[in-house]
């Protein structure tokens, strides 16, 4: 076993806030009108976190309005839906890590890149 | 401004246990091989709070296998395969709260009927 | 079984706005800097649902600054912080669902008012 | 930018797992009654994510114990409780995270390890 290097541990802490905010805010109601709102407070959120330089949060208007198709005029927030990245720095690595839904994939795909 | 009844508080209560149960399991990663443990624990959560005489939780299987034909073989829980059922019993009242997703609508349906 | 009255499914609309709100925020990372636009955010979902009037969220700052002094800095957002009324107009009638810490019962408290 | 190695790869999908799993349960209603469960639900929830080889999830009965003694005789999941350790293996490296309460820092630590 040996330590892990400042850019295992940048990714290590990329995952944990991409796994975060992605299980924390799955499920919230949202719609065009409170769709700024919920984005801002996961940004705000996740910021808290540490070693987090910067933090960008997107929910797709296109598939929130596909979703909110329906009776009560809104949707549950879906893994199609949101898109994110986070920019770590630890010990002098920074990186960022991403969550976009991969449509070939079918999957809400979490990647990582080195600056 | 008077006290609710018995029947309005057992309402009440039915509401509480289906939007808590909604809302903490939406976005868990689940699968054929742990849909079994995933619909077992939050019978057992929703048994833990106050008024709960039984719970019922049945995740879809044909939606859940629609859904899992993605890369990695598994899904997140959405709306479209949780089914519930709570029964609550207050101050002699006996109600039953139901969540199923209602097609029609594209909503998942919380409905409430009295015994 | 009988259909339940207006009262009834107001009561039971309520507990399903609280018992969402509870269970999707609950720990949510939170910080005096987040604070305010994490309360928006949860009033805004809320405003989303069914039969919802008026929706008040309030992160209490006491709480919250116990549950900061930390290594880094902020909270998960915990029972004890979170207090929320929510306000249901159904087929005529009205109520308020509150939520409160409540320290005695060492508890989240959820109640019922008709006004 | 340059590619990630396999095993910062391998460090970032135990950070997403671990990130994913403490804010998808954490609020779950909780007892003695139903700890196993929700520890086996978890653990069976984890195995579905891609690369994980292994999961170990404890919810701690001292602190659980603790945390219900209140009207209603259980508790909300809270990162005091919750214990884990995730396995990854991907492209050759094989790393784990471990979560657990560190009560120095008051803080629920993730911390990476490679074998």
């Amino acid at each position: 076993m040996r330590e892990p290097t400042p850019r295992e541990v940048c990714a290590f802490e990329a995952g944990i806030k991409l796994g975060a905010l992605f299980h924390q805010f799955i499920g919230t109601p949202v719609s065009e009108a409170s769709k700024a709102s919920l984005e801002e407070a996961i940004r705000r959120a996740v910021m808290n976190q540490p070693y987090v330089k910067r933090v960008e949060v997107r929910i797709r208007s296109d598939v929130l309005k596909r979703a909110s198709k329906n009776t009560f005029g809104y949707a549950s927030l879906s893994p199609e839906m949101l898109e994110a990245s986070v920019w770590i720095e630890y010990g002098g690595a920074t990186c960022r890590g991403r969550l976009a839904y991969d449509v070939e994939k079918r999957y809400p795909l979490m990647t990582l890149e080195f600056e």
